[in-house]
C-alpha cells in the first residue's frame, strides 16, 4: 500500500522508521513537512502533492492540532483516500464529519494511535463489542500526568520539581496545560466512549485536572491507604451514558495505583468478558508509530471500521455519581465531612469529603470554592476506595 | 456458521449461552455430552453425529484432557472442519500435528481460549508479531495459584486454609496438582512461546510450582518489599530461546504483585511496541466462552492462523539466567548467601540466595535439596527485585 505522510516529527518519524525497516509492503511515497524539518527525497511542503497523487491510497496524519490537519483530512477523504491519524484533538472535534465522509467515499478512517499509544485499546474495545455491550471504561490515558504523580509519590518530589524534571526528560511540554488540566485525556475519553458505546460522545464532558494536586495532599492520602490517578471515566446503562475526566482516589492495592512513570493502563468492562485491562506505552515515536502501522496493515487488508456519527444515548451525569475529596482553603461545602483541617495532615489545605456528587456537580463545587481558593483540588473516590471511608470517619 | 460443540461443562456451557443470546450468526447445531449431562434437543453421545455432519463447518472442543479430545480433533480436521479449542493440554501435547492437518485441509485451528481466558492474549501476540519480533513474554496465567498467593498475602491465611477456601469457591480442584505444581501454566507457556517466537516450543520445559510456598515464607519476603507470583517466562535472542514456569520474587511496586484473586496478567515485549500487558479473567464459563466465540467470529471471517510446526530456534536455558531464592532445611547450597536462618524470619526454613542459576540448574538444586527436605521451595528473582538485593546483603 502506498502512503502519504503528513508531518514527520516524533510520531511521523516513528512511522517512517517502522515502515522502512520492518514492513516493506507499506511504501511511504511522499512526506509533508515544514521547510527545513527533514532532509529526504520524498519531502514536499505542498499537501496537494499528496492529495492529488492518485497512486497514494492512504494518508497518515501525524501533525497534531485542529487546523490545517482538519482541512487536509477532509481533502484526503474527499479524494477517496483512507486516513490513519494519531491526532486526538482533531478527531474529538470532528469525529462525525470524518466518519460520514469515510462512509460516503467507502474508505477507512482509523484512530488507534489517538488513544493509548502502543496499547491495542481502540482495537480492544472494537473486538469486545463484537460480543458484549461495554458498560464501563476507565483509564490512565495521559503519560505526562501519570509521570508527575508517580514521581511525587515515589521520590518525594514536589509538584513543581516533578514538572521541571518531566520537562527536562521530554515527558512534559513547556506549556503543560493540555496534560495537567486534563484536555488531552478529554479528547481520548470522547473518542474511546464513542467507540465503546456506539453513540457519539458529546464534546463538553466535565473535566477536572491535577494542576492543584500537591505533594502534601498525596501524602495525606497515602497515609490513609490511597493513591490518586488522573482517569478517563465513562459508563452507559439503559440508553443513558456519561463520561468525564477527573483525578480519582484509588486504593493503593489497585492496579492503577502501581502504573509507573509515563505508562498507560485502560480498562473496559463487558458482560461476558468481564474486566479487561490494557497496559503499555501511551506515547513516544515507536509505540505510537506502531499503533499507526497496525492501522495501516488493517487498512491494507480492507478493514473499514464504522463509528457512530450521532449521539443516540441520552446524557446522564448521575451515572458517574461518587463521593468526592475537596482540598481547599475555601469555606467547607454544605454537608461536607472533615477528613483533616488545614495543617493537620501536612497539607496547607483542609480535606473535605462530600457524598452524593457527580462530575458536573463536583465541577460546580470546585468553581464555587475557587472564588476563595483558586488552588482548590478535587478528586472522586473509586468504589473500592470509598468502601474504606466508613471506617475512617 | 454452523458449529458442533464437544463438551458442555463450564466452558462449553458458556459458549452455548453466548452464541444463543448474543451472536445469532453462530448456530450451535449439535452438542456432544456424556449421558445425563445436559437436557437439550441438540445433544448426542456419538461424536460421529458431529464429525460426519457435512453441515457442521467448525468444531468447538471444550472437553479437556488428552484423549479422546486428541482423536476427535484429528477426525474433525481430517473431515475438513475448522477447530476452536480451549484445551491447553491437548494443544501443548500435539500442536504440530494439529497445525499440519489444519494446513493440509486448508481450515482454521484457533486456540485463544487455551491461554489467559477472556484476555486477547494469543491474538495480542499475533498482532504484535505483524510488526515486531517478540523478545520476551511472561505472565500470571493460572488463576488458582494466584488466588492462593493473594489470599495468603491479603488475609493472612495459611497455605492449607487458602487452598480449602479456593476449593470451596470452585477456584481450585479437589486434586490441585495441575495448578499448584505449574502443569497448567506449563501448557500455556508452551503454546504462548510457540506463537510468540514462531518456533515450536519443546514440551519438557523446566517447571517449579508453589506447592511448598508457605505463609511464613511470604511474610519473610514481604518484610523485604517483595511478593511472589507463579509466572510463565520465555525469551528469545539471536536464534536461541528458553521457556519455563517458576515462582518469581517480584518488587511489591510491580503490576504483577497487585493482581488480585484469580485474575491473569500477561506481558509481551516487542522492539517498537515496548512492554504490553493484558489483564483479565483467565478462567470461568463466560470469559473463556467469550474467547472461544471471538475465535469463532474470526473463523467465520475466514481467518486461518498458521503456527510453527518445527523447533527452528535453539534451546538455551541461560537466556533465563537469574538469582534464586531457596527456602529449605537441606544443607546450604555451595556458594549460597544466607538471607535468613531457619526460625529467624518466622519461616521454619532457612532462606538462601544463589546467584548465577537458570531454570534448569535451579530445578537440579531443588531436587538435590529435596533429598533432605522434600518441602524445599525455590523462586527466581525478577530483575527489578534482584536490583534491591545488593542493599540487603
Amino acid at each position: 500500500m502506498r502512503i502519504g505522510l503528513l508531518g514527520c516529527g516524533t510520531v511521523g518519524g516513528g512511522v517512517l522508521r517502522i515502515c522502512r525497516t520492518r514492513v516493506p509492503e507499506l511504501e511511504v511515497r511522499r512526506i509533508l513537512t515544514l521547510p527545513g524539518e527533514l532532509d529526504d527525497p520524498l519531502v514536499t511542503h505542498d499537501v496537494a502533492d499528496i492529495i492529488d497523487d492518485p497512486a497514494i491510497e492512504c494518508v497518515v496524519e501525524a501533525m497534531g492540532g485542529i487546523e490545517p490537519a482538519h482541512g487536509f483530512l477532509i481533502r484526503a477523504l474527499e479524494a477517496g483516500k483512507s486516513v490513519v491519524t494519531a491526532n486526538k484533538a482533531v478527531v474529538a472535534a470532528h469525529f462525525a464529519e470524518f466518519m460520514e465522509l469515510a462512509e460516503k467515499h467507502d474508505v477507512a478512517f482509523k484512530i488507534e494511535a489517538t488513544s493509548g499509544g502502543g496499547m491495542p485499546w481502540i482495537a480492544g474495545i472494537e473486538k469486545a463489542r463484537r460480543i458484549d455491550e461495554i458498560s464501563e471504561l476507565s483509564g490512565i490515558l495521559n503519560g505526562t500526568s501519570n509521570y508527575l504523580i508517580d514521581s511525587m509519590e515515589r521520590s518525594g518530589k514536589g509538584a513543581d520539581e516533578a514538572l521541571a524534571e518531566a520537562q527536562a526528560l521530554g515527558y512534559a511540554e513547556a506549556d503543560p496545560s493540555a496534560d495537567i488540566d486534563g484536555i488531552d485525556v478529554k479528547n481520548k475519553t470522547i473518542i474511546s466512549a464513542t467507540v465503546a458505546f456506539g453513540s457519539l460522545c458529546r464534546r463538553d464532558i466535565p473535566v477536572l485536572g491535577i494542576r492543584h494536586l500537591t505533594k502534601p495532599i498525596l501524602d495525606a492520602l497515602e497515609a490513609r491507604g490511597w493513591s490518586v490517578r488522573l482517569l478517563a471515566r465513562a459508563r452507559q446503562d439503559s440508553g443513558r451514558y456519561a463520561a468525564c475526566v477527573e483525578p480519582v482516589v484509588l486504593s493503593r492495592a489497585s492496579e492503577e495505583a502501581h502504573v509507573p512513570s509515563n505508562f498507560n493502563l485502560a480498562t473496559l468492562v463487558g458482560e461476558t468478558v468481564g474486566e479487561l485491562k490494557f497496559f503499555g506505552q501511551g506515547a513516544g515515536a515507536l509505540p505510537t508509530g506502531n499503533a499507526i502501522v497496525q492501522d495501516l496493515l488493517d487498512v491494507a487488508a480492507g478493514e473499514k471500521p464504522r463509528y457512530a456519527t450521532e449521539e443516540t444515548l441520552e446524557w446522564d451525569s448521575a451515572l458517574l455519581g461518587a463521593a468526592y475529596l475537596l482540598a481547599t482553603n475555601a469555606p467547607a461545602p454544605e454537608g461536607a465531612r472533615v477528613l483533616a483541617r488545614a495543617g493537620e495532615s501536612g497539607a496547607n489545605k483542609a480535606l473535605y469529603l462530600v457524598f452524593g456528587l457527580d462530575p458536573v456537580r463536583a465541577g460546580e463545587l470546585v468553581r464555587a470554592s475557587a472564588a476563595s481558593d483558586p488552588a482548590t483540588f478535587a478528586a472522586s473516590f473509586s468504589a473500592e476506595a470509598a468502601a474504606s471511608l466508613e471506617s475512617l470517619l
